[in-house]
């Protein structure tokens, strides 16, 4: 336990799940590198502790932390949630972690794809990513979930499915040279069909401006709901973010789903530009072959990149006058849950926000408690 | 989760049970230390294996194994045992690991006791220990357990219960100054009853010959069944075994129990005595503060270091004329049980045997399925 099983998930039966189906739980990793996050992580820390107590007022949370940081991750995190040593070289669980696939008689067993930190030698954020790279098997080790072992190198934020067969994804990061240079997109379409079993890919173009993870989908757009999907917005037609989101907007809503459903989009809004400041900037360690964080560097700010628990959706929040009008526009999309707003800003310095330090666990045995009612 | 209760386990209902008793599983962890096991390790780690994968034809094992050691233990061990991230300054779960209890509800909780490497700076067998001060909490987390902080310092392998009322211990280590120098006598028996909620202490003096824990009983003595125990034993006079052994017998042959019964005692032959080659003594890294190796030391080989499990006993092996008569004996013991013996040289070599690398997790909520039968 976990057996490898030498068959893929489709064949067996098995599928991801919508993030909005019914969790046993969540995972999150503990931030550390003080070549990433500021202060020796100490502000980051905070953030990732108040994510995860907001989460966990929905649902179990488990943090994996290093041994270095275990007594104090345990002392800076409420008692409900658990804290199990788990190595890593950074702390995001959306893209190093598992991704849980079910079947319908109830079974979860876990995906554990190649990662090279993004981009390996050419771009990746940091070396080495050998520790990443064992995140998958050591949660499904103490979860004793079986596992399928995906020879391609994909990011759980790089994808983003509705559970009815649907997959949405970005050009910019699926076909980068960077990950697997050797796969054409056909042959990477049929993973993603073997894996996550789903039918129909929805291709967008590009992620959100800037964005180090060469455009990771969830930081851009997500499923509400099948049938629905949020997209980060502006109206600023002098922002470079613009053309992506108006291009993406467009590509959507001639989409048909794997259901042949038209797709009903919710335009988010995205926060000002957010700027690292030079303080900030110089609370980090710079070390060679390591993302810098420079002062006056423009970070991927997005509401998108929230995390839906059962009966809940946490959202980053970046003292912005764009937050509350973001909380609203999702708090009316997701009518039967608790929309909480988590400030974020120690988050996106690091590189990513809500959702990409979180891998939802799904449980098949239980029933929605909180159907999502959509306004059409 | 875990919660820590600020009560203990007599006040809440709680007991040790038997080890002989239903296990949901055991819990290991895995050998690396150079300066405690020779080669690297790498001979120790084939016996833990060896150990492990015994256990697991009997009842589910998992491995507690660092960072750096988790790939080679995942290559090693069978893919039925779970191996998790376990950080440690030694593999002895047995004395770092939590003592788990029940109460007739069918709930589990664990005891986490004070470590201090058997004796602390005066004495003690390697520094630091703060890894291993920190195993049961990690345990009880990724158990989602309850816990029990007992102030004080205390070993699992230095007490047997029989999940009746009575627990064995030994003078040696239990009033050893370099324990708990500032409690006495009757306040360690205080803890031991309000923590494992037995009634009634039977003491023995000493423990194995040269054992270096301070003379734990679980090297010496262990119920096999309330009523029964086995002792390990030699007809040499003139070993220094036989007057300990003989004091023990006689305390035993003396003693009632908390159930107001007298014990029957199995003698079990010890082996010849087991001196560090000089080929062993030569593959142990030399570090000031880590007992020393030194060729010709004689080892405290046991055959009473034995492990029951759920219709299993694991049985040290020396590739001695006592081997097989100590199986014989143990198997007549244990009727309802297969007693299997593993080659134990490598394990013994690290100071201890296969009890004191192991920690059964009780299964409060099964039946016994092998109803332990001895030949009165």
């Amino acid at each position: 336990m976990p057996r490898t099983i030498p068959s893929t998930p489709r064949l067996d039966g098995f599928y991801m799940p919508g993030e909005f189906e019914p969790h046993i739980g969540c995972w999150i990793l503990w931030p550390e590198r003080p070549d990433n996050w500021r202060q020796g992580a100490k502000p980051a820390q905070k953030a990732f502790a108040d994510v995860a107590a907001a989460i966990s007022r929905f649902e179990p949370v488990s943090i994996g932390v290093s041994q270095a940081q275990f007594r104090n991750a345990r002392h800076l995190l409420p008692p409900d949630i658990r804290v199990v040593e788990i190595s890593n070289n950074d702390s995001w669980m959306r893209d190093c972690g598992p991704t849980f696939v079910i079947n319908k008689t109830g079974a979860v067993r876990g995906i554990d794809w190649e990662f090279n930190a993004w981009g390996g030698i050419d771009g990746g954020l940091y070396f080495p990513w050998d520790l990443d790279n064992l995140v998958p098997l050591k949660v499904l080790e103490i979860e004793r979930l079986d596992r399928y072992k995906a020879p391609i190198v994909m990011e759980g934020g790089s994808f983003h499915v509705d559970g009815q067969g649907t997959l949405l994804t970005t050009e910019e990061c699926l076909l980068n040279p960077n990950r697997n240079p050797s796969l054409s997109k056909s042959v990477i379409e049929q993973y993603l069909i073997d894996y996550l079993n789903v039918e129909k890919i929805i291709w967008l173009k590009q992620g959100v401006y800037l964005d180090e993870t060469s455009g990771h989908v969830d930081n851009l757009c997500c499923f509400v709901h099948p049938g629905v999907v949020a997209l980060t917005w502006t109206d600023d037609r002098s922002d470079p973010q613009y053309e992506i989101s108006a291009c993406a907007y467009d590509i959507l809503m001639n989409a048909t789903d794997a259901q042949g459903r038209r797709l009903e989009v919710h335009k988010i809004h995205q926060p000002n530009p957010i700027l690292i400041s030079q303080a900030e900037s110089e609370g980090v360690d710079s070390v060679d072959g390591t993302q810098p964080r420079q002062s006056g560097q423009r970070l991927a700010g997005s509401y998108v990149n929230f995390y839906i628990a059962n009966g809940g959706v946490i959202v980053p929040q970046f003292d912005d006058p764009h937050d509350q009008p973001a909380l609203q526009t999702l708090q009316s999309i997701f009518l039967q849950r608790k929309v909480v707003g988590v400030s974020a800003r120690e988050i996106i310095l690091g590189g990513g926000n809500i959702h990409c330090i979180t891998q939802q666990q799904p449980n098949p045995r239980r029933e929605a408690e909180n159907p999502i009612v959509s306004i059409v």
